[in-house]
């Protein structure tokens, strides 16, 4: 795909470098030696400043190079060879990592999504139909927070979530790609240490959020942490130079730098959203983080389309289509300012 | 492990940060947007580099963020579910990444190694014995260039690696975590264009020469190539953020800096070497490339302890032992004048 | 579950012991010496009669001792790494294995049914959605004939499945545990040479078709047969004594007993489902094979439960429910009488 | 392989059929309708019986159709993804079963055995390496008894790999494919309760000791039994009509009859090593269970070869090599004078 002529990639949050902050702290750091494989001084510091930031000295914490990296870690490593995990059927593990979770033995059940999120009647209504021993066995629940549409679980969302896990005996895994912009989109009422204390496990992505790449995988529950490295060495997770991701946490959360980034990138989504709305057009569903899925006239997309980076979403009728913009921690006023002078 | 105390750390050669050139690369380039997953414009340069190198423009070029991922990748990716892979016992594969391969579905063969190298007679032995249906089948030849103890295949024992693996229909595979060490050796008499005109698969490794994370799969094999992308998402190896390690790439071979790394890497090994020579001790196994495994009475090793970072390799009698001690493209003298000063 | 008291039990075809016939054979085969693991000659003898059965001297034809193993053992020789096998959500691979294909890595696609069958629109329709290489791969499609709830593909159906498969460049997969029944159903219009030349690769049940135990799987395909014993063997499904289960296919297929045996079933199905109509209750689904699904009130359901086996399929509303009931090559004119008469 | 010219097959022990009492109670169950899945009656008889043989009534008693079987339901059962299983190298799961357990995606450790058995001293020596977090990580310790070469392990034996395997938080998991042969074994000094005190879990093989099929896993460790079923399920093991196998084992256990079959063929054994000793010629290894492995000139087997079915075994010079025959509880005196004759 050429994209030289775009005047502005919309495409993703990882369309982008790293905030320079990161790049500055690689600087700071590179003279140093540091051991191999997570035992350096960057991973002990930026494991604190995480178990800080959710309030929880005893979560642990380990640093990988990628979401799906993420996910096949923490998946493969709750589950016995005959249990499953529970997600919506638009889930990133349903959909978009080839089949990642099933190559290391398990079944994920795809249940339908109320704006773009698991309920808890999806999951209890699963549960009652698992009941043979002929069947696989559910162990973990899988949500995104935020989902894959931008939407966000309130706090009494995702304590209902944890509450009917629990009662089932399942663990709750939350895919923290976009946890930043989930804590600080519109409406959000809970930030990260009340997620940890409800996820038996999540990771906290840098990708999306400014990264050079690169998540950090927390685990509150210290019934799951035993042997975690070994299983992550396993899955080729544990990386050398760790200190090239740990580095970037340490620089994320030593302030507010992680959070900064994902309120700018939705300030930017609100903005954009508004001078849509302007100009008349509707959203698929509301802008709450940093995806935006506005619907336009065909007519409009062709105009669009060769200006700027997106991706078509979805066909609403044979008029108008959804589209999908993402913002960033980087995304301009003036990008915004020419994509609702083109629309 | 309290490292503060040490003079240099002799572990291994991503004790480092990056060579400054690569991180200037990924500032230089970061206020570019480019697409994700490899499909970035740095992906295609790094490819092009080194599709030149090799002198191959039909090989496939993917970027992953580790050795072990990459080991992974590929070998799963070669093998038929019935297929196993061949190695020495010490093989990285065999030993140090807790069943990478095995977790995948496939045996590794372990087979006895002549100065850390697979020798054909041992392929043809074990082919002679797997002859019966009962039996998995031998698919891939691994092997480690440079290997577990620096040792180089030379391009007559390379030639007669992948004859034998040709005649019994084996795929061979080359970890080159090392491979600029390995071209770039003492009496090395290879280069990277012949290697590939020899292996089917092999990767270039970038986290121990001088890069911030991230190794080059190469796939000179044209039949080797359809969905392998697909195949690296659904490990966790393809990632959002390419860009990050092609732009490494393409810094390390837009001239010859990946060379020049290992080179200097193997010359500081040489200076040590002869410095440990010089003082009387003996090593295990000849210095080829930036890895020395020199033989000291335990009272030596006691008193260098405190100083330096190193592993303890092998117990050679009750006084004696071998340790390990790796050099890198950052290596000064004056680590090694202190080391040699201390003995 | 104690079962002394009920008068007869329709859970299932394989509540009974095996056909006469098949006792006998082996019985008179006793004393004959044979190699293992397939290489007898009653592995041969049955083959060759299988081959004759469906006109393909070519096809290759291999004896599990279960449904489930055939499964597993076929789709996982199907499939690479980053392929799937799609499925009605009712699929027996998909609700009844406990992730047995998950486990061998591959992820079942969930399509929603007609009357218990896959259909070429919902095929087509997941095709057009699995086309990013990001996503898993599909490759095989996987029906049973007979259908989980007792319906049959006509001909024109099963090649409309084939067409749409050969289309998409996938492999067609039967299930066939049900096949006698499917092919001597009501109103069933093709045999088992018509369904071989349509499939790449099916079992023939003895299970649930008056068989101590065991599966024929027959691989038409000839680009689907190498190694194929080698990959039984490493799934535990090459048996030791593969004759105790191929003595029974060629007792099934030196005359008409397979047939013979799917026939009976069936008509004492129509039979039951007779009797059930006549006294005035309605179906699930209409009566082809050898299950049928009445609906009665919950009163009548209650009264039966202690007097027969069988099993609850679906509550209909607060008052009715569909149980199931399963004829067999055994089930005797008095077991029905006696059920028709506690209505 | 034609085997109408073989006066007989000393092949092995599952060349024959099975014993008449296993027929005779097939046929004498053979009207009675049972419930599936092994909660049949007589699966319920067997398992009462066999924890009263090893005078557990605790331990968990399944049902499988085969060894390899067997072998991939426990073995994947008791491990987590990094752990392995440890074997001496000429293990059957370490040769003979295609990469079974790799399959389910755990290294086999291959150990030197002496005389055919795992010694604590290579257990112990394996710990000692296994100790770096990078590897994988042993847990299960895997023998046979008999073992492949037909030597059995002694009580004291046992006991001492029972010890080591304890000390090192390992479980002991016992090939029982022979247990017969070898708890009625030559200078045999343990039975079948004995062996049950020591392993965490282990199978009685059916199919080598006068069987039609199938093995029963037996699980004295209390803490192994859980979802147990449904992994088997998953496996391919659950079979529907698991009757055909626990009636057998009913038969084997309701009076002596497989401890009977196992005795006969040892006296076999020991009438043809004696013939074969008397007339000069040596064993490999000493005749304990029913393998036997005389060495004989190449011409006295080349003139052996066209009357009796056996394996070559191992050459040892020139002009000699080691042949495997097996007797079975069905070997005819006649055969073995028919044997001795043609020495």
């Amino acid at each position: 795909m050429n994209t030289a002529n775009y005047q502005y990639l919309f495409f993703n949050d990882y369309s982008e470098g790293a905030h320079p902050r990161i790049l500055a702290a690689l600087q700071n750091s590179n003279d140093m030696q540091e051991l191999g494989y997570g035992e350096d001084d960057f991973t002990l510091q930026a494991s604190d400043l995480i178990q800080q930031v959710i309030g929880n000295q005893a979560a642990a914490v380990h640093f990988v190079s990628s979401g799906t990296l993420a996910n096949i870690v923490c998946l493969s490593y709750l589950l016995k060879p005959y249990e499953s995990v529970i997600a919506v059927s638009s889930g990133h593990i349903n959909v978009y990592e080839a089949g990642a979770i099933e190559a290391t033995g398990h079944k994920v059940h795809e249940l339908s999504a109320v704006d773009g999120k698991l309920t808890p009647d999806a999951i209890h209504e699963l549960m009652n139909r698992m009941t043979d021993e002929h069947m696989v066995k559910p162990k973990v629940v899988y949500i995104s927070q935020s989902t894959e549409i931008g939407s966000i679980y309130t706090k009494k969302e995702l304590e209902n979530i944890a509450t009917v896990a629990r009662k089932n005996n399942l663990y709750l895994y939350i895919d923290g790609a976009r946890i930043g912009h989930a804590v600080m989109g519109k409406n959000a009422d809970m930030n990260l240490q009340q997620i940890a204390e409800l996820a038996d496990i999540f990771y906290i992505g840098g990708t999306k959020n400014g990264g050079l790449m690169g998540e950090a995988i927390v685990i509150p529950n210290p019934n799951l942490q035993a042997e975690f490295r070994r299983h992550m060495r396993q899955k080729g997770a544990l990386l050398a130079k760790t200190r090239t991701v740990s580095i970037q946490f340490v620089e994320f959360f030593k302030d507010d730098l992680y959070f900064a980034n994902a309120t700018f990138a939705n300030q930017m989504a609100q903005l954009l959203a508004a001078g849509i709305s302007q100009k008349g057009y509707r959203f698929l569903t509301p802008v709450l983080t940093n995806q935006l899925f506005p619907i336009f006239p065909n007519a409009i997309i062709a105009k669009l389309k060769p200006l700027f980076g997106f991706y078509e979403w979805q066909k609403l009728d044979n008029e108008h289509s959804a589209i999908r913009l993402v913002t960033s921690w980087k995304t301009q006023k003036s990008a915004i300012d020419q994509f609702l002078a083109s629309l």
